[in-house]
């Protein structure tokens, strides 16, 4: 079993007013040390293979064709193995 | 200037439809080795400040505050130099 995590990110120069509306919320709330915000999303997919090439390769293709819209958003993956425990907790 | 990078994903047993629906379209696309996909959201602030500490303080309050739901999701928190380009290009 194998861990993908997808960062999808708007591409540069792309208008983010999600995340303009977060910095302007974060000024009124204090954080006037905040100069910009950009939202993306950030996707985990378990994969039941132990193909770390042919895993890539799998999700570059999901990127390509549904997790991101290539028009405007860019993507990272990483692979990583499944048993460990989730890299965010 | 440093930048935070700020990954905000449900708590494990929070049910998460929008990975649901996205698992089954990718398995619906010939994708059958994904098993989970779980959706969560990656935020990228730049911070006009070089106090890392204090960075990471900050961005733990926006979180508790407005980024995150703390009720349902949790949150991991980076802070690296904003000088070197985005991580994810």
């Amino acid at each position: 079993m194998l861990r993908a995590s997808v960062y999808v990110t708007l591409r540069p120069g792309i208008l983010d007013p999600q995340g303009e509306t977060i910095r302007a919320s974060l000024q009124r709330l204090g954080h006037a040390e905040v100069e910009a915000v950009r939202v993306g999303k950030y996707l985990e997919l378990d994969l039941r293979t132990e193909d770390r090439n042919a895993a890539e390769q799998s999700v570059t293709r999901m990127c390509d064709a549904l997790l991101a819209n290539p028009v405007i958003e860019d993507y990272a993956i990483e692979i990583m193995d499944g048993e460990s425990t989730c890299s965010l907790e």
